[in-house]
């Protein structure tokens, strides 16, 4: 299992070096405090899908150094045996807060809090972008392109254009947490549960004499549920007319009910309506049209105007490596520092651009719903220590604009971070990824519509406490 | 490590459904013959660079089937049960060719060539797209951001933005071998022997009281090599005024010489010139300037031709997932099937758009180099049967455009194919990455720069020879 791999180097070097300064310095138990969170939405998107904490934790529960792993540092002539020595026995001992997989989560907020000795959470960094990153983006893109599909299937289908093994593997996971249902890709199912699915390639219509004789075959060998692919040579003029023969002489005899025909190139609009029409008159009408070929959300959105009889999609590179934008953005920044008498000492990290600068202190994101509808209505990030009220009205504004302000009651509040780590013990065990999946499904159904426009959404609104606010212009003032 | 992974199911279900399917039709051992190719360079180049083989070959060595692999194939209900028994036996047996990691690539010809019976052949396809296409893809783009560079090292410094953890790893390896000089990633040093470099993030800096501590004790604790990242507060107004102090006062006095400040954010064209001025008038000449930000080819030649005085790059998240054309598109197609006597009955698969068709038969592809100049004139695909005559004038004509052609003489022809498993026996020995890189440097030396251009390159031609294209075009008119 993937599971198991110590992916410990998995860092850049720089967090090595700057451990081992930390170390030398005797710095290296200093309390710190770490956000992960993220600046934009891939695509224009009005939200993201978080995934990938449970392969977040598995990293951490993993974290050690081999003897393999010092050797190489060693090697390298720029640490202390002291600090090599002190790696011997490294493990993570702090705390690590972190929003739920599945949640639709929005630029700003803190997706994820480390509290740790300095050497612990420099270390994790890499890491946990990596694989938060990247699980979120596909969980994200698979988002967009099952709510194209209007309904209908999505599987996903891009193993063989991933961007590496994880990318197969994980990027099969995140797609069925932003709601496909399925994968091609045989290993997601056996460590993932993620049911993998297909039928057959054009070599296997190439291996028979006649295209016929290919589909025949296939039927009396998948009764059950066959997708015979028509387009190896010539989809109207030969692949229907033979996917129509052998149904009619293999499966209906049978009655066999679950048969579908399979489009890989052309036009999928012109073809399929064209398709459909010659199943329905050959009696028909229960054979379902399954299409792929370079889709995206956008392609999907399109055919599907045009009135294109798809029933399924198969959904390859442009999700498994979310084409149209294929970085998630998600960073990594020291928000505080814990004085030895336990107080914090909030960091803030300036920026020419606005949007830039970091959310100073130790801090809780809290979703807010409104109790008469149960949508949601804003997020809300506070102070760890702020004690919030339900029962008093709450003010919302907006934190660059702040003339952009509305109070709102009869409201419920819901922290989002919960507790994954605590002094180094995993204290979170893992919901399985159909479980996972529901809980996006019913998130998202909480979300207003305007938010989840494919284009120019309502920007969801992710608001400062006062507290907070107030102390982040306190720390810009004297830092100029 | 990964490489001892069992990815034996990292495959596309339909593989297995076919490989069952040739099984109780009692043809899984019909030999066949898959070409790997592609059509496009991305980013619309003019050459492809080949990586990945090495992991190719891993993986085909560890091909079996596990307890639980099996157990989870059974729990599909879809597979006979003498199949799964013949699962636990399963190992390649037969023959592959490829090209060597680092040759420069174009479409339509065969990069890889599998001879195998078909179950085998079957099930390794979508490994072997998955490996080679993010490989040759990460080579490819690395290869263009390196020339744009115009000898400026460049580093690779973006696994937290990978697409899973192979992502990084191999991303970054196949960074090196298009040109990279090292890269962030730790671990791609301890299982590659990828220089891996790096010093302070942000974080650094704002652990301290002050920046000019930051890089004062940055500097005591690694005279030798030294990068100060310049930009968490202000770059012009504190980062760079800071960085010459700490140079002067703990660099200079001990006489080291390698120090470089690093700008993250910001215009980098505007501000190095002044970062540049601002060192020289301090008497730091010597001080190099690293840049990072979300750069790549097209950023950096225009950095370039606006008198940027950058000295070396790191690059991220456009490199490690070829931002701007996230996917490679290899595929693997059944070109021929062996008779029961040895022959080989060659397949096509035909399609509307003629530059989809198939290219049938068992084939070798040449390289055609000018024996005057050394320099490459054209590839060169024939069935692997044709004997080539070097002394013989060489027709070369465009398989599409026939009336273009020209006849070359005084050459010398390089056979790009190497057997790699002969009889499901290993027979060639992976090259180091050092020497893949060294190869792929000089190979590229070899290629016009024409062909090299950035944006709408010349065409490299990719020939097809009579006997091949004469094939092919009986095959299109036998089927139609």
């Amino acid at each position: 299992m993937l599971q198991n791999e110590n992916y410990t180097l998995l860092c850049d070097f720089y967090e090595l070096t700057m451990s081992n300064g930390y170390f030398k310095l005797g710095r290296g138990k200093e309390i710190t405090y770490f956000d992960v969170f993220f600046r934009t939405v891939p695509d224009g998107a009005g939200y993201a899908i978080f995934a990938g904490l449970e392969q977040f934790i598995d990293y951490i529960k993993n974290l050690h150094f081999t003897e393999e792993d010092i050797a190489m540092l060693r090697a390298k002539g720029q640490f202390d045996e002291e600090f090599l020595e002190f790696l011997r026995t490294f493990r993570f001992t702090g705390d690590i807060y972190a929003m739920k997989e599945g949640t639709p989560i929005f630029p700003g907020e803190p997706i994820v809090t480390v509290r740790a000795p300095a050497i612990e959470a420099q270390l994790i960094e890499t890491f946990a972008l990596l694989t938060l990153n990247h699980q979120s983006l596909i969980a994200t893109k698979a988002s967009r392109i099952v709510r194209a599909a209007d309904g209908r299937a999505v599987a996903e289908f891009g193993s063989r254009r991933a961007q590496g093994t994880a990318g197969a593997i994980l990027g099969a996971r995140a797609s069925y947490i932003g709601g496909c249902a399925g994968t091609a890709c045989t290993l997601a199912e056996r460590d993932y549960g993620i049911p993998a699915t297909g039928t057959m390639a054009h070599s296997w219509v190439q291996m028979f004499d006649d295209e016929y004789t290919a589909f025949r075959t296939y039927c009396e060998l998948y009764p059950d549920n066959v997708t015979l692919l028509i387009d190896t040579y010539d989809a109207i003029g030969s692949g229907v007319p033979n996917a129509i023969r052998a149904i009619k002489e293999v499966l209906l005899p049978r009655g066999c009910k679950k048969y579908a025909v399979r489009l890989d190139s052309g036009d999928l609009a012109y073809l399929t309506k064209k398709i459909r029409k010659m199943l329905d008159e050959a009696g028909l009408p229960d054979c379902r049209i399954t299409a792929t070929n370079s889709l995206d959300e956008n392609i999907i959105k399109t055919l599907l105007s045009q009135g294109a009889k798809i029933d399924a999609f198969g959904v390859g590179e442009r999700l498994i490596c979310s084409a149209s934008n294929p970085v998630f953005g998600g960073v990594y920044k020291l928000v505080a520092v814990e004085n030895a008498d336990g107080t914090i000492r909030p960091k803030i990290k300036i920026s020419e651009n606005v949007e830039k600068i970091t959310n100073p202190g130790y801090k809780k994101p809290y979703r807010v719903f409104d109790k008469e509808t149960g949508m949601m209505i804003a997020d809300y990030i506070a102070l760890a220590d702020e004690v919030l009220d339900e029962n008093e009205p709450l003010l919302l504004f907006d934190p660059v604009n702040t003339w952009k302000h509305k109070t709102v009651e009869n409201y419920r509040l819901e922290c989002l971070h919960i507790p994954v780590f605590l002094g180094g013990e995993c204290v979170y065990e893992s919901p399985n990824v159909h479980e996972i999946r529901d809980y996006c499904r019913e998130q998202l159904s909480l979300l207003w519509d305007e938010v989840k426009r494919f284009d120019n959404p309502h920007r969801y609104y992710v608001d400062l406490s006062d507290n907070l606010w107030t102390l982040k212009q306190e720390m810009l003032r004297g830092r100029r």
